[in-house]
């Protein structure tokens, strides 16, 4: 290691930031230039939505470190309001722009580490620059929405409005379905406007699978969301009373005092390509697992970097503060001469909605398909979040994807409104360690009422998945049942009337025994119950019983968001 | 597989209760015979407290599932109000008793499973049997409970004291500082009461570390526990007014309305042992992985068998749900043919008090010191359980113990007010994975602001971890300091001002830099912070500089709880 090598780093939130802490606590004596083309360095932009909503009530409290910290604590050179215009790799020099005032200078590096991050895309629309439009990337970005909000008088409950008793809501178009388009869905109905957001796609939260969704998509419509599927934005308009409105792709016209775009990010490389980086397939900058571009002594870290997915091997580009700080370690230990390696992204991924949440971690089943892998397996469970005699028990939604030949966990999917974010880490730790699904039966975990079962949904998934591949039990799903399969129902005949689906048979559970002759011997017998573990139960008595025989993996909790017929609801939430 | 097999369990609570389930899963004709000496099978157990407090409001809540559940989907013969007197192994017979008849028969079996769980300690002193004492291990106990409560006019806030402006607290003694103990505790002082909890050892939560227990004794202090210390029940009265006396070993009286007995529990093996199975040093039912005793065709599972511990391979005696219910299943698993192993017991538990929780996994300090082993070090940290900048982020206090070795991860404590639980079954999982603390800094775990940070607690306790075993910091421990150490204290002059450790310097670490010629050469610094983490700034400051300087693990936070100083007190709670 070169005690006095000169390491300019560009970009200065996650991935850029802990790389320049990280070298300084390995190298006291190297000259660090932490180069940020915005005002703030480490600022948490995972808290801007929150910011909005008042939820996160000072603007301070978004800084996490702040540039005297940087300069103090780690002795760093930090240059906020300067971008990176060029770089010249063959000389090992870059060019840096004061963005306010225009100068220029041209540093030497030693050691070059980009961390750009991703933009918000920006359609090129008509109307797109609208006042009243936004993005949210930075903390001017959310102040200026704030400000907005505020002029405007589009917050409900202003004072300004107190003589009035009908208060017309003002209304929110947010574009987009993702983290940033849902975050700022919720902030924007806490303060109290009617919110319709416009996703392009099928479903929202694009990583869940479709039939996981569409509960977050329930839930929200339950609070208050209007969602539009299947719909794009065409076009913006300010109409003669300064009324915004929002034209989608298919004609229609949403009115709006307020625009929000969250339809995703791409990388920002166009500063890589100039410097002649390899781009990957994805667009991202491409990098080895020691975070080395192409270019000797640069690296590249964060949201503008393509990774490898830990299951499938993919390239792939993931937007996430923790990979980019792990990314940002490794980029210093490497340039300190150590042998660290990035070990590639799980995706694991939480978003907290009206005190909900829907977290997932590993492949998703849309993935398997697209890539053809056919060797998975899926449950569905809806386990208590704690043991149910303790009060405030919640549903949990879980989906467990694993590897039919030799039963490795690769995916889960979870929502719910209490212990989403643990179930979800248990499982990414799981998959971290290449688990199976019978070592998700013995896992040993926390148990007390408030916090889980003596079964914890983790080893429920685990024994579910596990009765599956021991033959045990054979499952259907919803959406390739059998033609012609018996559909049995083996709950009370009183659950019945809540909900049904279309053609089954009822014996309950504990008359079954006694009526194994009403059932067909020369059909397959689906059995349905309301979540599939007493179902699970059925299907062990008729098995032995010599009938061909399978449990509809979820029952009728995932009846509904398998088959579109929303009139069939379930009752996750 | 014998399809006809008949088999008798013996205890029908978390153990025996899910053997009978699995069997009958697997085997739809075998006879099944479930014997409970008391009223009921399958009961919320670890609920018990929590009715007593009211916060299980329904004492039908306990029941997990009744007898007729049993019968009706399982199609066993639940026999409650038996016990099993005799075993006769020879004949494959044994004798059950009807408690309340006195009715005596004999019935054969092919398999036999002892479920009979662990009795709470009843020490024989004087006066043990008055009433108003009582242990807590099944409904009738919590039930009694209750109504000695009610009757005696205990519960304050009764409709009868309304007309009083100034209601004497009734008082409760507990005895004991394990789950029970403090569980009960907290449930009498939300009902009201004056709680005094007499504890044997030199702390409460015999399974965490000392000083960490430490954390959890100031807590309930703050929450209105009496905590008496190194002191044990020798004897209780009944005055002429009827009013209890608790004594103590150290000559101390403490008067009480009621009196609550949380001294432990011992296995239940007199069958056993008159059936000449085999019992344990610890004075439990010996058993194989499978769970087959040292007669054939016999098997013991839950709270009343020796297990091996997944880290030390010693026999130990785990009284958990969890446990139980695996060991249930796998006892089943082979009665029915199948090669299901139980992979021992890492010791998970974790227990809620007053909204907080402390949680372990693996191994303590303390059982390493017993066994002589030195192959460890540990560390202390004191991250937010959520992203600082949201609101509600509470401290957690974590302790994790990994090989000095090879640095594989051999045990974790936590406690705090938030997420204890999720990151003591991240660490769960680690264990069980033989995870090393380079695999925790790869975790990748959910991160949004409500849920986590983008380094996770997890993932900081396996980067402080490896920094140590990578030589990047030494660290200290409070309890250990080199006499000549120099003591070096890194904070603000202000914080210096709210809790300093005896004897330190103070230079601010943004001074530090400038100020390296205060510092001597010839000594060893030991850096001190808030928690720790600025310290290890520091550290690597100097150490880049020449000098020999150690982190003292947990800083501050951890002063408190080593040094028996209470006056310098911190602050996690």
């Amino acid at each position: 290691m070169n005690k006095n090598m000169k390491v300019i780093i560009v970009g200065g939130v996650a991935g850029g930031a802990s790389c320049a802490a990280r070298l300084r606590r390995l190298n006291e004596t190297a000259e660090i230039i932490l180069v940020e083309r915005g005002p703030y360095v480490s600022y948490a932009n995972c808290g801007l939505p929150y910011y909005v909503g008042g939820v996160i009530e000072q603007e301070s409290s978004l800084f996490v470190a702040d540039e005297r910290t940087f300069r103090e604590q780690f002795a760093i050179d930090v240059r906020s309001h300067w971008e990176a215009t060029q770089i010249f790799p063959d000389q090992k020099t870059i060019e840096l722009r004061q963005v306010l005032t225009g100068e220029t200078v041209t540093e030497s590096y030693d050691k070059l580490v980009l961390s750009p991050g991703a933009a918000p895309i920006r359609p090129n629309l008509p109307g797109i620059d609208l006042p009243g439009i936004f993005s949210v990337r930075t903390v001017p970005d959310v102040r200026a929405i704030r400000r907005w909000l505020e002029a405007s008088n589009t917050l409900s409950g202003l004072e300004s409005y107190s003589g009035f008793q009908t208060v017309v809501k003002k209304r929110a178009v947010v574009v987009g379905g993702g983290f940033i388009g849902l975050e700022m869905a919720e902030n924007l109905i806490h303060l109290g406007l009617d919110v319709t957001l416009i996703q392009r796609g099928d479903q929202i939260l694009e990583p869940l699978d479709l039939e996981m969704a569409r509960y977050v998509q329930r839930f929200l419509g339950e609070k208050g969301l209007h969602l539009v599927l299947n719909d794009g934005a065409a076009g913006f308009q300010k109409s003669e009373q300064g009324q915004l409105m929002v034209f989608t792709q298919s004609g229609q016209e949403y009115p709006a005092d307020i625009v929000v775009l969250g339809i995703g990010v791409q990388p920002e490389v166009e500063l890589a390509k100039s410097a002649g980086l390899e781009i990957g397939q994805r667009g991202g900058i491409r990098v080895d697992e020691q975070m080395h571009t192409s270019q000797p002594d640069i690296f590249a870290v964060g949201d503008a970097v393509e990774v490898k997915d830990f299951i499938t091997r993919e390239w792939s580009l993931v937007a996430l503060a923790g990979p980019a700080n792990r990314q940002g370690r490794i980029a210093a230990d490497v340039i300190c001469g150590r042998n660290s390696r990035y070990r590639g992204t799980q995706g694991t991924a939480i978003i907290g909605l009206f005190g909900a949440a829907a977290g997932w971690t590993g492949v998703s089943e849309k993935t398997l398909q697209r890539l053809g892998d056919k060797d998975y397996e899926k449950i569905y469970i809806y386990p208590n979040s704690h043991a149910g005699y303790y009060p405030g028990a919640k549903m949990l939604a879980i989906k467990l994807i694993f590897r039919k030949s030799d039963g490795r966990v690769i995916g889960a999917q979870a929502l719910g409104q209490d212990g989403v974010d643990k179930r979800i880490d248990a499982f990414a730790m799981a998959i971290q360690a290449g688990f199976t699904i019978y070592d998700l039966e013995e896992s040993e975990l926390t148990y007390a009422p408030q916090f889980g079962g003596a079964k914890s949904p983790v080893n429920f998934a685990g024994m579910v998945a596990a009765d599956v591949l021991r033959d045990d039990v054979s499952i259907a799903h919803w959406h390739n049942l059998p033609e012609s399969a018996f559909l049995l129902d083996v709950r009370h005949p009183q659950e019945l009337a809540v909900e049904q689906a279309v053609g089954v048979v009822n014996i309950p559970l504990p008359e079954l025994r006694s009526r194994l002759d009403e059932l067909p011997k020369d059909r397959e017998i689906c059995v349905v119950y309301r979540s599939g573990q007493r179902a699970y139960y059925a299907t062990r008595i008729l098995l032995q019983n010599g009938f061909q025989v399978r449990n509809v993996s979820g029952g009728m909790m995932a009846h509904s968001v398998f088959l579109r017929d929303e009139t069939v609801a379930g009752t996750l939430y």
